[in-house]
């Protein structure tokens, strides 16, 4: 039998399933045909923007008809990509504030009291009671969000470190509204209009304190004070967590809240019964992608419905494949169109509840707050219809040994200060003595070019945790990190003598899981607590961000707030601009003398590692440790 | 001496000099080396959204590592497009808007109390004096263009034809606000979001009419009231209109009333007295690309200063290296970034003063109605030094045979009308007997891969006007057209007999010359008005649109509206969709049933012009004509 061309997965388990699978394609499969790959494309000097293009330059073609160079053509595609990237991390903003306001507006469920309480703190809003509030802070918020492009926002030196806004001011970088500063990008990234690198670039620059301040930090303290909080636990993860006797209803995507009402309408006995009359054990949801990682994230505030996160983006597809999934909701992005054929093959029906992410062969109810309870009706009562259309007796999840019994979830900036006394200085005090060397947040998204599905983000992490540095980790990183084993406590056995002996110590993995891609915005808190704690600014820390497996716009518009926050910032891939020296040289090295960070591109993890050890090193000694 | 590589010219005089220029390159000869063009690009099924990519499907590749196969990529592609074209559009009516807005607020010069008027009457808005009237427009104007998606514009049924709102409406693709239909569209081309070609599609006919009725349609009746109105006349043309003894500012851009105040400036005797102080014969603006285009379509409510239209965009390079221009002042698209090293070369300065505009190598002074006089005197003071640093004496424009010196101008839905006597049941008349077989629009850019620098625009006017079709005109097409003589009186002797002897007998050639790009608005109204003549509806009327080199991502925008409108749309170039047999048997087929438009894709200027004559013989028997 011919051996499946396939490209490499971290999770062994997880590869063999995916080598074995029949009938269906996986991206894994596609990845091993789309290996060809075209220069100009990976340059960034490709340029569709007109009808004489395709342009693609070279060293004897350096200019596009128009007379566009390697520069302008690179830094419109970048630019034009950041705008895309912030305006799907605005979209989800937006709509958790929106939801908020519903909240307020209709005297709803408020989960979480101390969250809002610390937004209204942040926010300076003093009048009214829970209600009023969430309508004040969610109207701060849209206000903001819809301001013009020449309009500050005033949330910003509100939420973000006062040293990183006194450095934005310095640099004329503070953004105009989110939206109007993603429309004008998309104005700019047009041809014939803006040809300027170091222009678009700066206002890349902008559109990643919006993306970061709201898109991020901003969207998980609405969803805190919507979802409720979290608390470090130990929880199984992996496609164990599926029982296939259970309705099992997967879900994807990033708007957490827009499943407040189906889990806990699936966490009433009286639904469970229906369940269990049409012959099941349960209606459950599966997470996955970063909607589960969030439901993992806050296991105590959700219902039992939850049962866990099976796996990230590339995990969709073999997780549909077991045959035990009845229906899928999707409501925004890493929702792979791969998963349709699987969908329609193995009859499981797709629902899509917001309008900006139909799936081509899904039904599409777009959710509203008012129509929660009607959209939540439906979901049951496709599953439970799906259910019986499918299953018969006997069947069994053929990954029920995938993943582990005990990984780590819940970390958040409120528990981890919490965990460790309510403040910063035990870890400041391991950090300078150097029994933790410094921090790394390996964080963003799974490709599968990157060595394959996983491969440099597992590499890279256990070389760093090898170091003695401790890693924390949010979105898809998390998934493949949990599903082999290095959120598990026994995984302080590859950590260096120093992290080793502290996890031993707490009974902590040496890498923590912060949930959702979403959450880098908590690591953005945490990263301010710390400076503030050590009264320095975030670039004096010897703290280094990594998204090693990046995939996606909205990755590289996180990855643009790292830079604004001063942060070096490690990708193992490069996002499509090498063709440019001015962009190349601007982010490695020039971005140092101006915000203070640093971008460093590097695919081999050992290489990696050394290079963010080294900055590391250089930031221990910047502080005299 | 080699022979230079470079595209073919429709315009003989103009190509010679390209081909004779030394020392600088133009995008006639990037063209030449950039022929060799990427069949995934062309295609539309190239996919560089994820770091997976890129990817590029083929027979044995049919689908991305996602799994997203043609329909989606080509859609996600052409859709952002659409999306990027729209908000140039909306950039354009919002800031003309916003000036309309200032007037008012400051009692401002209004220069068409009629135009104020016939706005007023559409937006059926009474009280108040003229500037309060001003402000109530431009409210009503900002008002939907920043509404959110889910809330509909409430201008599109004041100003679009009836009958064509309620297709739209029962279509259900009225649209929300336009800047939030943009922002949507471009999280929805995201990847791994929307995978559906039809909802993106649709997506796309909403921004269509966004585009048509607000950037195109009102842009225009706003500009009226601010500039001033048009008269039918006959100007000189070509790069003949540079006075050489004079100091010369070049305008490109689509921002017509940023220029008002410095075209008013440069009226004056006492600023003409300056220039002719240091040695010049006066001061001059040199239209050059859309601007030029207004200006002269508006040349009887503009100074003398306004030396006349030098040509389209792929013009601008010879226009600079004739050696008599001073100064250039850009403010939006249509401005290659080619002329940037021909500025650097021959020391002309460049001031931009939009900041989505900012060129790699100009000055930046943002426009703003308060500071309008800053600029203004900003701008002539850098153009009067620049002449002095440069001009010797005895110079001499080497270009001053180019063009022609009576070709029609000021040709719009307003001046037509009157033309014909108030109603256009004359042309109507000779339409309904055939001495004028039908209507083609012939619009937009210029582009150099059909065939070279409109050289099928030229071909296919010539075919059409031979076939007794009556030709308008809008955008570079008109640069093109007017070079080559088709504008002047004496190409009736090119028309069938039908149209020569209406044209003789009126004293009119055969093409009609609306002005810029954005003036195809203009056609729009002038087609609602024929049809309400006849009691029709749009797609009933024998006429067609072609826009046969189509050069933008804005070109494409507008001509998704002329599918709304339900008009036949010819392109010579096909936009990047040809993958996706989904899109094109939309946009080529199923249009029909649902707005009546259709898009035909025609390299060749006959075989356009034989399907374009036959569309309009259908329409004609349709009519009963």
């Amino acid at each position: 039998m011919a051996v499946k061309k396939m490209c490499r997965d971290a999770d062994p388990v997880l590869e063999k399933n995916i080598r074995e699978l029949k009938g269906c394609e996986t991206a894994h499969e596609r990845m091993a045909y789309q290996t060809n790959k075209c220069g100009y494309g990976l340059d960034g000097v490709c340029c569709k923007l007109c009808s004489n293009g395709p342009c693609r330059l070279s060293y004897t073609r350096p200019r596009g008809v128009c007379g566009a160079d390697a520069d302008t053509i690179a830094a419109r595609n970048f630019t034009r990509q950041i705008a895309a990237g912030s305006a799907c991390y605005l979209h989800v903003v937006e709509n958790a504030a929106k939801q908020l306001k519903k909240i307020g507006q209709t005297h709803g469920k408020i989960k979480n009291e101390t969250a809002l309480d610390n937004l209204c703190d942040k926010f300076e809003i003093q009048d009214g009671d829970s209600w009023a509030k969430c309508e004040a802070v969610a109207d701060a918020v849209l206000t903001d969000l819809n301001r013009p492009v020449d309009d500050h926002m005033t949330l910003v030196s509100k939420i973000a470190y006062p040293m990183r806004v006194d450095n934005w001011r310095r640099l004329g970088i503070m953004p105009g509204g989110a939206k109007d500063e993603v429309f004008q990008a998309l104005i700019k990234t047009s041809t014939n209009l803006n040809s300027d690198p170091m222009d678009l670039l700066v206002h890349a620059m902008r559109m990643g304190i919006g993306t970061g301040v709201y898109g991020l930090v901003l969207t998980n303290l609405i969803n805190d004070v919507i979802m409720g909080g979290s608390e470090i636990a130990f929880e199984p993860v992996g496609m164990r967590v599926i029982d296939p006797t259970a309705i099992n209803i997967m879900v994807t995507g990033h708007q957490h809240a827009f499943f407040e009402t189906l889990d806990e309408t699936l966490g009433k006995p009286e639904i469970q019964k229906m369940a269990q009359m049409v012959g099941a054990s349960g209606i459950r949801l599966v997470g996955c992608t970063c909607v589960g990682q969030d439901f993992q994230m806050r296991s105590k505030s959700m219902s039992d419905a939850f049962c866990g996160h099976a796996g990230n983006n590339y995990t969709s597809e073999a997780v549909l494949m077991t045959g035990c999934v009845d229906m899928v909701v999707s409501e925004f992005n890493c929702t792979l169109p791969g998963i349709e054929p699987i969908c329609e093959k193995l009859n499981i029906p797709q629902l899509c509840i917001d309008p900006v992410a139909k799936k081509a062969t899904a039904e599409m109810d777009v959710y509203t707050y008012e129509k929660r309870n009607e959209i939540t009706g439906r979901i049951i009562s496709t599953a439970i219809k799906a259910y019986q259309d499918r299953h018969g007796a006997g069947r069994d999840n053929p990954m029920k040994a995938h993943g582990y019994a005990e990984s780590i979830t819940g970390v958040t900036e409120v528990t981890l200060k919490d965990f460790l006394g309510g403040n910063y200085q035990a870890l400041i005090k391991l950090i300078a003595e150097g029994t933790i060397k410094g921090i790394a947040c390996v964080v963003g998204c799974s490709n599968l070019r990157a060595g394959g599905h996983d491969v440099l983000t597992v590499d890279l992490v256990k070389e760093l945790i090898k170091r003695n540095i401790l890693v924390l980790s949010a979105g898809c990183t998390c998934g493949g990190l949990e599903n082999t084993g290095l959120m598990t406590r026994e995984a302080a056995e590859l950590a260096g003598p120093g992290l080793k002996a502290v996890c031993k110590q707490l009974g902590i993995p040496p890498v923590l899981n912060f949930g959702p891609c979403l959450a880098i915005g908590r690591m953005e808190l945490v990263a301010g607590d710390i400076a503030r704690e050590m009264n320095v600014d975030i670039p004096q820390l010897p703290l280094v961000f990594s998204a090693p497996q990046w995939l996606e716009e909205q990755a590289l518009a996180d990855g643009v707030f790292a830079l604004d926050l001063g942060l070096p910032l490690h990708l193992g891939l490069a996002p499509f601009v090498t063709g440019s020296s001015v962009i190349v040289e601007t982010l490695t090295e020039g971005l140092k003398s101006m915000t203070g960070g640093q971008l460093i591109i590097e695919p081999d993890a050992a290489i990696a590692a050394a290079e963010l050890d080294a900055i590391i090193d250089d930031k221990r000694k910047g502080l005299n440790l």
